[in-house]
């Protein structure tokens, strides 16, 4: 029989695209998806995409909607997902949370980077990362996932072999990213108008991006170190994908051959990381699928090694990974739909 | 002594363009700006790239501030600047007005198009409508100039010589027009992100859009016949520029010599019109100019003429048109600062 | 068993979008791609996208390679196929050609359009014309599938119900049409660089495109009216998708209601075709699907019927088409894999 | 009298800004534009937004041509301009050459980076570097101008304060760097196509560019340190624009206000240069204009600084900057027509 799940968060980018991934999953099937803003919309109302391919309407969310439901995935803002989690996790339900609210274990962090208070701390303990690659066996049994943020992801898989086997230094880390405008949301703004994005590119929240904590303390619990780095995001006019570039200050004797182990040791039966050696990725080779790729090359002349990785940023980024991780809990195979 | 000016509505796409064309302009100064919502803000906040260009300030509109002006400028949404306009008429102020509320002589179709009420009737009759091409004498010495909508300006430049020298039926003409998303303005709306616009195209206001009135009444008053148009204005992925493919039907003897000699008639001296005869213009060639591109082709197969003309929506379409329309009036080179 | 499938000319745009449908068939299997230029080379250095999802090399083609595969898919530019069909067609082989070469059963008209001869004849008679909402029969039992030109699908499927049913004028037809980049094929020209390709638009080949000639015969044979069309493409700055506008005059009765039915009447069960009415089709609402959205409005003030249709152009274009045929030709479910 | 100017390698996009900038110059005079292929074509063929401003034609070069000029540009490809400057220097031309022959003075470094050997070496003695805020009184009198290149312009204009003040560390530093496709130039390739190029990412020639060199040995040479860079350029999609983001170790005692007052103290009076504090540029910003933004932030967190520029790679980066230097030598004003 079919798991049955529903949407809290259904209408925004992330939602509409769990909601594609799941109609074309054999194994499951959507019973509800909650939308506070949209309630009585069907959802091909939002998302003409979906016309003639489903009949599911957006609803007002109530918790006895979802208790025949077998997991409940939460695509809201973050500072929203932790107003529902609770009586979800008190009513034994599986939570995949999209979002940020439960991937920092620190309360103060979060509060000094996503500007307001954490109001469910005590069921920070009971959620699991879930960065597939890393955490495999944890989120296999978990009850509450905190999927990993887009660029984090797009950070933390070049990132944790070298860290985790002591290959490179804990300072100077640099990631220039850059990503596509879907990653900003479904958002009206003039700042995210076309005639303000298209032609341009611009950093943003320049060494104050929420991700930032994010990406250091997975480094630090996955990767045993604690490490400090740079982090800068860019939008450029794209729709998908994240571009990231990372830059590195090898230990003592490291040479591409390490670095190359390095990877392989943890990638070399991932399913969706695909390592280039010394390739160069490009977003369009990933672009609505749920692969990472990862190309790197020591840069001698100037004492680092330079990497580049690239993500969907709604799929890999935040509606695959999270599909890979409910595969994974259900015990199906982990590339189910993906 | 330079000539002063003033613009009411200064913080939209053409209030910025008509800044950006004045600033360089030898013969005026741009003595105010106004914006009510950005009042207190400098330009170059608003729009940085006029940094270290100008120290304007968007100020709060009083009748007193404007007194000293030779001229005023108003580049605000139809149906607010017909509030603005009745007491600087009184004043003796001359005009150029970038909306529509003085370009429809009738008020009723004014109110069946943009769905409000006119309030300033009796005004209508200074209005005179702003195409140099077709009107430079009256424009020389108008009070008030009702400059020309985009899409307008892009139809009627190569329809009006086929109308007045009467080589094309009255019926069956079809316009499909193509815009850049800063046609829309500065706003803020999901429809008009990145996200939604780029990699899509939609038509929209199919058959119900402002301008089609514009058109038929222009192509009545200045071409001599009654005629109607059918028009379809498309939103595509880029930022400025309109392209307009034309279909009309000849009349009995029309060849390929005719339109030439009709569109040399009237344009032979016109500093901002180029004749391609068949070739096909591209909006690339005249973006950030003035200039109006077209080309046309008989397409006897199907008893057709087909006609493309490109224009830069914010420049010829409105901002450059204006300072074009400007230089008339204060008997400066047409082409000063253009 | 699966079916075994080969493409000649698997190196191209459509090649690739056929190959990556291919691959997620459970029906097929991929058994040779053949590309002369890229012999010796994986399908995934061509195209990245695919590492880890297959294995192929292309390969130089040889009769001998094909002889146990069920089907041959062609995806070379017109003027090749034609010389590869013949002696598939005499060794029995069903053949799929995505190209023009057998789709204008008039070999002057080929000539003149596609400017050169056409060395296969004598073939023509075998080619079944393969659009499957207007001749799935016929499709199920050929041998060789002509599969309609791009812009054609798009213009054909909201054309052909009303020319049969005989609501419009078989003159003044205007279609206009806009296309994405990857229409033009993976050719290295400035003309398609993405300078000259972005913030740009422009109409090419007015009025002699080869599409015209099969739009008006297709019209003929399966509308049962001889029409004439005047035919614009535009390549505007996207990668995928057809936007087609059509303007037709209907005939004394027709309403609203009277289209509605007709088209209903040929597409109420066909998958791929979506009715939306009075609302106006979006590019992004088919990308990457096999979709075609029509939409359409009465426009009484100027005696016309607008329509406006819409597809991926690679997909419902080209390769989604090719393989809803192959579907059909095998007894699959019209829809696998699409 | 107008100075008499001609161009060798007029057909790319750096020809063709240079040639739209000198047109609206007062003080100079285009006589002759040469272009090896495309030779007896007018300019406005080639680049027809030109159409109706000027009648150039271009022509093949001969010395017998320039006799009458006062200074000549050269925008050729590298490999190229060394074969025409010798004779030029010779018979006493002024010359500024917009391509990278003369910008390196260590030839084995020039050998290296651009593949070939360098055949004017004896010439390199007589080049002076054109950046114009590092270098004006020696560009005012200079035969021999070798305009720097695109990114290298980014990256010196905002490290060159920092490491004369002896503010930073002499390793680690990072540039990353964006670029829009008309910095590859002109030219027909499958990689620059719009297909490849739109929606797409692209880091290349990772720490093997030509420009490497060409910033460490300026940041010497201006600098007065040696330094190393790890410079990495990615392709990105828009047609202008350059986005570099730096990231440099401070030293000691150095604050923000230490940076400001270093960029303070270089920049106050260059008319070109506009100083951000903590502000973050936009490419938008200075598309179509000279202007080079920076904006910078101590990180403390991790030990570094932060930094941005952003510059029009065909003005500032190439013709724009190459019309500075010459208004320098002719003793105009630094910004005339720019």
């Amino acid at each position: 029989m079919k798991k049955h799940i529903s949407i809290i968060g259904g209408s925004g980018y992330s939602g509409a695209e769990l909601i594609k991934i799941l109609l074309r999953h054999p194994e499951v099937e959507v019973t509800t998806v909650f939308a506070h803003s949209s309630a009585g919309k069907r959802v091909d109302e939002l998302y003409p995409q979906f016309r003639s391919r489903t009949n599911l309407t957006y609803e007002e969310y109530a918790p006895g909607k979802v208790v025949n439901d077998d997991l409940v995935f939460i695509a809201l803002p973050s500072g929203e997902a932790m107003n529902y989690i609770p009586a979800l996790i008190d009513a034994g339900k599986r939570v995949i949370d999209l979002g940020g609210d439960f991937r920092l274990q620190d309360t103060a962090l979060y509060t000094k980077y996503y500007k307001h208070a954490h109001s469910a701390a005590k069921y920070l303990s009971k959620a699991v990362y879930g960065l597939p690659e890393w955490n495999r066996e944890q989120i296999q049994s978990a009850q509450l996932i905190a999927n990993p943020g887009c660029y984090v992801t797009s950070a933390l898989l070049p990132l944790l072999p070298l860290v985790k086997e002591g290959l490179i230094e804990s300072t100077g880390i640099v990631i220039s990213s850059l990503s596509g405008a879907s990653g900003a949301g479904r958002s009206s703004s003039v700042e995210l108008s076309f005639t303000e994005t298209n032609e341009n590119v611009k950093a943003y929240k320049v060494g104050v991006h929420q991700h930032t904590p994010e990406i250091e303390s997975v480094l630090q619990s996955f990767g045993g170190a604690a490490v400090a780095v740079t982090f800068v995001p860019h939008l450029i006019p794209i729709t998908r994908g994240i571009y990231s570039s990372l830059f590195v200050t090898p230990k003592g004797n490291v040479t591409n051959e390490t670095i190359d182990a390095a990877l392989k040791k943890y990638y070399l039966n991932a399913p969706f990381i695909r390592l280039l050696n010394n390739a160069v990725p490009e977003i369009k080779h990933v672009q609505q699928t749920n692969y990472c790729d990862i190309g790197w090359k020591m840069y001698e002349r100037n004492g680092q090694i330079i990497l580049h990785s690239v993500i969907d940023n709604l799929v890999k980024g935040a509606a695959g990974q999270a599909v890979q991780n409910m595969n994974l809990m259900f015990g199906f195979d982990e590339t189910t739909a993906l």
